[in-house]
């Protein structure tokens, strides 16, 4: 075999929510263990998430008398994914969310805002937000923990290549020390052979731009993401090349609420998601008209933007602004959201034509008296009026990649499942490189809970001398 | 390296549309040519497709009177394939469809019958039938044609591996002689070389149950295929091994207008597909309701089909049924179709509730009086009738697997892509193996112009020292 380096039970490969979840899990179950991280700091592109975590069956929930349950929860998934999901891992995230929450809390020390909200596509309130509203929060408290029972974090080695024994078993991993993603070609080899196994936890390929292409072939470099940039597929891809079977690659989340004037998530969407598209108008600027039912889901959104061809307009008035009660203000200063005091003024800035614009307004102004909307049958909400009190408000809108849906097969053990079915022996995989649990299209905040559940999951498998049958116990 | 049995210039596995038009033109271009098969007969799953196949602008249009261009078929098969399409795959289609449809009367000497159709998501009348409605028709021509020019075909020899150079460049293959499916461990090794390329054309993998589960859950056993029981993965898979790029593997197209009554495509779509979606209702035996458009599209119905979980009836007057002219003998001979005095014997020989039926189907006949359908949004056609002329036909619907639009990535050189994008050197793709085509969703009668188009550009382009630049010389 190799010359190794080094020797751990549990080799863990990505220090995000799911990395550091298998990894507190292994050592609990008494394995030694290193995370290896690419970056130079952990986290992942787990730190920029918003923190939001779906569970059914909440002490919170019970709180704020919100009914919920499992069952439920794993209905709203598999409706979301378009009945693509791998049932028994819907089941499998649904059933363990609350206890995976109450973990959090309890466990890991994360604090969360004193509310529970009701996410798009769920049919309860069932989400909940980390404190300071991101995925930092959670994030810290991992590390730390990890720290403390003895999991040793290593940062900057990139996954090369999987070590393979004569059964074609994974024993190891061959890491690139010294990596540095502006500069792939530094570093030295690294050999860590895993006495146990190794666990795959590096996260979704949103920022990879000629692996996401091959997948769907409009996320062309015209599309930004609101990844980080190293959120790339080179592991996934190694994971490919020892036969995992690759599964639902070609669903790719996109955002529609996003703004081509910032990078990242930005500002932006918090004008666009929870003003524009429930009371205001979405426009092609060459048109001057609306082209689509703006309270339609994600993709069907993102969809109609990218056959439009080029970044559209939202625009709300004040009314519609007030009555949210968001602050426009970063976006506002950033230049991401510009204000007008007519409607005359906002067509010239973004190049539409004012009169077709103006008609446009009016035409939707007429819907919204009638309650009902004659052109794109979108639902007249209660509290809507018509778009006429100034100032008014516009932001470009243009999709950026979010999440990626697809990865490696696994099965509810988190091993890694090959192109014959089988288990990889050695291997296994969460959050999301892997696919399955969310089909074709994940609900917003079910990712932090697959992340932790399957993350605990892989860890706990990966540090027993045979599988277990996962969670099952509680702790 | 190996101790080769056989060498041949190229080495073509699958004897369909796409690897017998790849044999024939590298046989053209020069190269000594050997056909791999591993079933009996040649053809593959081929001889069974419907013989089917657009082109735009052909000469028939012209008889007929049909404007059609190559923009037009690029832009509907963009459209149906939810634009996930590699657009540059596509436009090699269309634009070389008239070409490919005159080279196969021209130079195969195929037949087709004197019409032009309009299939369904097609703008215009652009689809041919092969005489006999049978791809075999077209088959027949090509095995003709390549023993003619020399090419050799070997049935009963199935992929097993390919053999990698030193550099990691296909350089021939290692076969499994005397395979038989129903028995795969018989047989012995044969290595063939192949001095400039091996052309992949190994077909779908609709009837691998395990491997079209892992990308789409819900297609287990309980699903049938109207393919052949041969289609299946191991050859992609054994692609797959060797760092192809997999894409679209989870679009796989059913068919709804398919009866669980009957092994394949059948005699009832004849009934369902031209009578039931157009003139009569589908409904839920559990309830007698219907709960859908059924002039929805094909993933449409079959998606929402699944949904219900079970069986559903199709059901149509006697109306409806002269009036399409088609003949239903031999469905109702093989009982797949069933006549009916009353409603009420349709309701009881299907299990139905028949008081809810009955309404459904008033309910039904007052949207057709009124022109407009208010439960499901269904067009009413200029031709529909009310559903009260008896006799009354029904039949049962559950989908089957037709086509499984991924496969390996390749590029406009029908090059196999690995997963750094590059070329795999000696290794060209063609057909339903392949993947991108399509994208999401495949137009009717596009995958014979396809496996024709691809076919032959991979095998011009395999006979070549070194590539050229797709079929540009006309020929």
């Amino acid at each position: 075999m190799e010359d190794w380096h080094e020797t751990f039970d549990v080799v863990v490969i990505g220090s995000g929510f799911a990395g550091l979840a298998a990894a507190i899990e292994a050592r609990e179950s008494g394995a030694s263990v290193i995370v290896l991280d690419k970056m130079k700091a952990p986290g992942g592109n787990s730190v920029i998430s918003d923190g939001g975590i779906a569970a059914a069956g909440t002490a919170l929930q019970k709180k704020y008398g919100f009914d919920d349950s499992p069952e439920l929860m794993y209905e709203d998934m598999m409706k979301a994914g378009m009945g693509l999901n791998y049932p028994e891992l819907v089941r499998e995230v649904a059933e363990r969310s609350n206890e995976i929450f109450q973990w959090s809390i309890d466990y890991l020390g994360v604090e969360y805002m004193d509310r529970v909200d009701h996410f798009g596509g769920h049919s309860v309130h069932r989400c909940y937000t980390a404190a300071n509203r991101t995925g930092a929060t959670i994030i810290n408290r991992q590390v730390e923990k990890a720290k403390e029972i003895g999991v040793e974090i290593r940062l900057g080695v990139c996954l090369r290549s999987f070590v393979l024994d004569p059964e074609g078993n994974v024993a190891g991993v061959c890491m690139l020390d010294g990596y540095d993603y502006r500069d792939p070609t530094r570093g030295s080899d690294l050999f860590i052979k895993a006495n146990r196994a190794v666990i795959l936890a590096t996260g979704g390929f949103g920022s990879d731009i000629p692996f996401r292409t091959s997948q769907d072939p409009r996320l062309t470099e015209r599309i930004d993401t609101t990844n980080k940039p190293f959120a790339t597929a080179e592991a996934l891809k190694e994971t490919l090349r020892i036969g995992a079977t690759p599964v639902h690659l070609s669903h790719i989340q996109l955002g529609p609420w996003a703004s081509p004037d910032e990078k990242g998530f930005g500002v932006g969407p918090v004008f666009s998601d929870y003003v524009v598209f429930l009371y205001g108008v979405v426009v092609d600027p060459a048109t001057g008209k609306r082209f689509i039912n703006e309270l339609s889901d994600r993709k069907t959104l993102s969809d109609a933007l990218l056959k439009i061809g080029h970044p559209c307009i939202g625009i709300a008035d004040s009314r519609a602004v007030d009555s949210q009660g968001w602050d426009l203000g970063p976006g506002l200063k950033k230049g991401v959201i510009k204000k007008f005091d007519r409607i005359e003024d906002l067509a010239a800035a973004y190049g539409v034509p004012a009169d077709e614009l103006k008609a446009t307004v009016e035409r939707y102004n007429s819907y919204v008296e009638d309650g009902t909307d004659r052109e794109f049958g979108r639902e007249v909400l209660p509290d809507a009026s018509p778009i006429v009190q100034p100032p008014y408000f516009g932001m470009r809108l243009w999709p950026k990649v979010h999440f990626t849906m697809g990865g490696v097969q696994i099965n509810i053990r988190a091993q890694v499942i090959n192109l014959d079915q089988e288990p990889v022996k050695g291997l296994f995989a969460a959050g999301e490189v892997t696919g399955g649990v969310h089909g074709a299209c994940r609900l917003g905040s079910c990712a932090i809970t697959e992340c932790l559940v399957f993350g605990r999951i892989a860890g706990r498998n990966a540090a027993g001398e045979s599988p277990v049958d996962s969670l099952k116990a509680p702790t």
